[in-house]
């Protein structure tokens, strides 16, 4: 059997995971290599010893035609990673560089390989492969430790002129708000990611003295997972937390709405976990920030794809 | 000679414009028909007959193959214009309704017609004749009584899912700000229109007592116009109304560039001419406001089309 392959790298800050995949989207062989080394050539040659024993593995399977890898701060055009704080193998003299990451790659393993960013990778596999499957325009949102985007119009990723398109985790939602890692105040991330939930317990847990599970806690080091907890347990603190999160949410995805008019927009990452808790508001607050030809007519979905799969997939649908 | 040849309708609210023009973009006959019609067949028969006058008047040039048409609130899908405050014979027992536009005008003149809205129209315009030639994403901002957008995406209009995409002018940029027709509050087009200078210009001379050459008017009708010319003549009031809609503005650029990362932004519209005032203020906020990857780097241009030709070559350059 000689099927067509390829091969799925997700870039992580912790980790790298890497799958070959089928056109059917089933993953044939896995493997994780540590993304936390200090120099390029030796992260590239584990990623590359990686590679070439995943290839080995299947080689009585099909053939592999291309690497797809989604990465922070990745640039489809260039092939580049640019200037991404959280990967200490792109800093030179204490400074994140940009790395020709693509090019990199396809030298050591003689493939061609595509780069983009990480957000951008999970849209391609939710269309190719999950819950938009058949959408040709919509908006993917990721909420982990930060919020990404990746943006599908007519069925193709929007690039942009340079690359870069689609940073919709950087729009204002809070005019002189939290002060982000980016570099600018109140961006749509310091609020609406796990770190931004996290946030927002403290400032509520400051601006009151309302009971709460929460307050059994040290405030410096709740996690989102803690106010999810407590949500799960009723405490009303907790609760207003999420839904103050889906408020804020909501008024972002109707101006996204006012651009690019989406059939859906799709969230995705680990906060999705619980929007059991932020979801009604969510929608209603982005119902009531539309105008009428809008109003509850944008689906929201989540994603289909086991997490841990959803990545490889995504990064490997790049390739096809 | 028979060159081919199209016509292009602009519609507006007081009158609309028409002209028959040629691929390199010059108008070879014009004509007006008033906009201010209580009945919709009344409408459709001045419109047709001038489209005859104008066809019969260029028989001896060239062929017309097709009307490209922009109008408020049209879908380029459906080829309706819906829900048109400004069009009284859209309306139907005192409410704006759907109209079949292009159908009617089609089957009336027995030729393809396509309809977009007013600023589409203006970014097909500016990308076929005018600045934004050989720039293949940039997002056309029209400022006039209202805020319009036409977003262009690698060298195509971006319609979304509905045909709706880019009401830019609705996305908010003051939480519970001003009431906008529309319905929400806060709405970009409520600041950086005529409309909105001219109730920038009341707030501030309501919220102070310092002197300007605006006070010697009438505050509930000093328009954009008055706010232009006390600026011109050096009046410091009039000149920081222009600089805070210019902050304003370039705040909704940097998150519209978050978006889709043009290479440019075009500003067409009568506001355009007082550029000399709000220019810098606009291009320091969207600085301010963009990641370090586009600081600097997103082109302002201004439209380079005579206005009173802009509409009509735009909606002409749909019919190509």
């Amino acid at each position: 059997m000689n099927q067509d392959l390829v091969l799925g790298i997700d870039v992580g800050g912790q980790s790298s995971k890497l799958g070959i995949v089928t056109r059917g989207g089933e993953i044939l062989a896995g493997t994780v290599v540590s993304s936390l080394q200090d120099n390029l050539s030796d992260f590239l040659d584990s990623l590359t010893s990686a590679i070439r024993s995943l290839i080995s593995q299947v080689s009585g399977q099909g053939t592999v035609l291309g690497i797809g890898i989604g990465a922070p701060n990745a640039n489809y055009y260039k092939g580049t990673i640019e200037f991404a704080p959280n990967l200490r193998w792109t800093y030179v003299d204490g400074q994140p560089t940009v790395v020709e990451f693509a090019r990199l790659i396809s030298e050591r393993v003689n493939l061609p390989v595509t780069v983009t960013n990480d957000a951008n990778a999970a849209a391609m596999g939710e269309m190719t492969y999950g819950i938009a499957r058949g959408i040709k325009d919509f908006i993917m949102i990721t909420l982990g430790t930060g919020v990404g985007s990746g943006i599908v119009i007519d069925g193709r990723m929007l690039y942009g002129s340079d690359g870069f398109a689609g940073e919709l985790g950087h729009v204002c939602v809070e005019q002189d708000g939290r002060q982000c890692n980016c570099g600018l105040k109140g961006c749509l991330e310091t609020y609406a990611s796990a770190i931004g939930v996290a946030r927002t317990a403290r400032q509520m847990l400051a601006d009151s003295s309302r009971d709460s599970l929460l307050r059994r806690l040290d405030a410096e080091t709740i996690s989102s997972k803690d106010v999810y907890d407590a949500a799960r347990e009723g405490d009303l603190l907790a609760k207003e937390i999420f839904e103050r999160t889906g408020t804020i949410l909501g008024r972002a995805f109707a101006d996204f709405v006012k651009f690019s008019a989406p059939e859906a927009i799709v969230i995705f990452g680990g906060m999705a976990k619980s929007r059991e808790f932020f979801h009604d508001a969510m929608m209603r607050s982005m119902n009531d920030n539309l105008m009428l030809v809008w109003k509850n007519r944008v689906k929201i979905l989540y994603s289909s794809l086991k997490e841990s799969d959803a990545a490889i997939l995504g990064a490997s649908a790049l390739a096809w």
